[in-house]
């Protein structure tokens, strides 16, 4: 089984990224720091647009870049690329294939922005369309739902962050998330049972904020690709303004939770989903506060900083997304009607 | 009931926004102008972050001024915001009252960027923190699902993006839209009697593209507020890198596709789901192709040009929401578990 092995290799893959890419993260990151920019402009789509998501809050919160979501068809079919005067701009994609990706690059390097790809094929025509590029190197990915690419994407997403500040004991915490994550995959039998209970679930929603914001959505996208559960990820502040108002008694939630500044915020949610409303609540955390109020807790190692969390809290999420498709009798390696590599325009 | 006189009034309410407020837009327009603005930081919660939506799109393509939406948390919980130097800052919000949104327009004036509330009072903690306040003059809204105030929004940023530009032709569009919406509104009985169809529906997605991306995120979101459906919106592109692999045979896949530059590539997707995976569709278009493809099809004048179409073709979804809520014998007014203004940090 592809999906299976390569959910297990991801130790190993973000170890080797980090042996052998940081020089050449550290020269982008002086190359980036010698221009004015003033914010990030990111395409992306499926699991590489999660990433972005990430980079969304660790650049914002640990290097002040503020970053924007590119709106690809603005540069496809409207023909109407926005100015990216003072842009870093940067594409994500597993295969470097994806047309409108590529578009949003080419537009930046004709516009004299600075450019980015984020790729596993640095052959690319996104690759090609870049100043500089940073190769995930996960080797072939054979499953089409996405995992090792995703932590890799993580993974170099982070290290330019460290990079772009040069605080050598952030670049020892990056050394740990190895380790970290050996320890969470041990679950893995404990994962396996508790798919069961999900057999016959239709739906549901994965809360997440902050850093984890990627982990609930790429987390959703898993469970939606593999299980084809309908599986919706909000902020908690976001669904708070609305859509809170769909969950019922029994109604399940799945909740990334580690603590950190939005700990206090995401417990008092998860209480009242609880207690109040009476859902039911899947959660991933670091925190027994909030471990225990879950009918199923699955676990990440305490001692992690919050802004790493996002590497290792969405390894049980995929484990549950492997064990629970097998439990319902689909295909782990190629769900129906989508490709490993997508072409949009 | 408050929820069905307040979609009603939508024709009146944005005439009497663009017959009072033109000077002010022209005016705040003329004062960016002046400035050295990049790009546009945007932050708002649920009704007000979807027509933030559109703003990202419509000031996109036809300003050149590209769009970050905030991630509120790094300014309150994390209180690590980004550096905003050339931004021009935005918040949005029916209210005024969600600390997390007046945090980020503090936060903007503090350093020294140019803010703008948009928002239903002018006399509001996020008016008092901006530089410009557009008053979007939609009256009290009392039902707990926002309607007109979500047209309204939609009206000053168009408004905003044609004073930003100062084409004449541009405002003569403009006018037209009141009338367009009552057009629409004429398909209530229909709507009313197409919405029984629904009554045991329990999920479905919601697809829109370009300019029209805010449309399916809000409509899905009246869908959850209102009847307690899981409704997931997607940009069409993004359902294709995954999603789509849950829809089976009958599942309800809701589009919103006027004639435009994405129109074909809404077609072949709506063609791919409709013939091929045997999806159910409820269409909104002003295309016959698009139109005979559904089930269900709901019509919006052919004559509208496509930027200005989401403030027309959110109308239908409105009043299939409302009905669908009576049909399922729930609370039009006051849905469960959330209130009229939600304070999130």
């Amino acid at each position: 089984m592809s999906l299976f092995s390569e959910i297990s290799e991801q130790p190993e893959r973000i170890q080797s990224l980090l042996n052998t890419q940081r020089k050449a993260v550290e020269q982008i990151a002086a190359a980036i720091r010698g221009r004015d920019i003033s914010y990030a402009f990111l395409a992306a789509r499926g699991t590489s647009d999660n990433a972005g998501r990430y980079a969304n809050y660790l650049w914002g919160a640990r290097n002040g870049l503020p970053l924007a979501l590119a709106t690809p068809s603005l540069f496809t079919y409207y023909n109407q690329p926005p100015k990216l005067k003072n842009a870093l701009v940067v594409g994500i994609s597993q295969s470097g294939q994806s047309p409108d990706i590529v578009s949003v690059l080419e537009e930046g390097r004709k516009q004299g922005s600075v450019t980015l790809a984020i790729t596993n094929e640095p052959n690319s025509p996104l690759a090609s369309a870049a100043d500089f590029v940073l190769d995930i190197q996960a080797g072939p990915e054979k499953a089409v739902a996405a995992t090792k690419t995703y932590t890799t994407e993580l993974m170099v997403i982070a290290m330019l962050s460290v990079a772009m500040n040069g605080d050598r004991n952030d670049w020892k915490d990056l050394g740990q998330v190895s380790k970290w994550m050996k320890q969470t995959l041990k679950q893995n039998d404990l994962i396996e049972q508790a798919a069961q209970r999900y057999r016959y679930m239709r739906q549901c929603v994965v809360l997440g904020r902050g850093f984890n914001y990627a982990t609930a959505f790429e987390w959703a996208l898993k469970l939606k690709e593999l299980t084809y559960v309908e599986a919706e990820p909000y902020s908690s502040a976001d669904f708070q303004h609305g859509p809170i108002a769909m969950v019922e008694r029994g109604f399940p939630v799945m909740v990334v939770a580690p603590q950190g500044k939005v700990f206090a915020s995401m417990l008092d949610l998860m209480a009242r989903l609880r207690k109040d409303i009476l859902a039911e609540l899947l959660v991933i955390s670091n925190a027994k506060k909030a471990l225990s109020l879950a009918q199923v807790p699955f676990t990440i190692p305490v001692e992690m900083p919050e802004w790493l969390t996002p590497l290792v809290s969405i390894l049980p999420a995929q484990l549950l997304a492997y064990h629970l498709t097998r439990a319902k009798g689909f295909n782990t390696e190629a769900p129906r009607s989508i490709r490993k590599v997508t072409e949009t325009k």
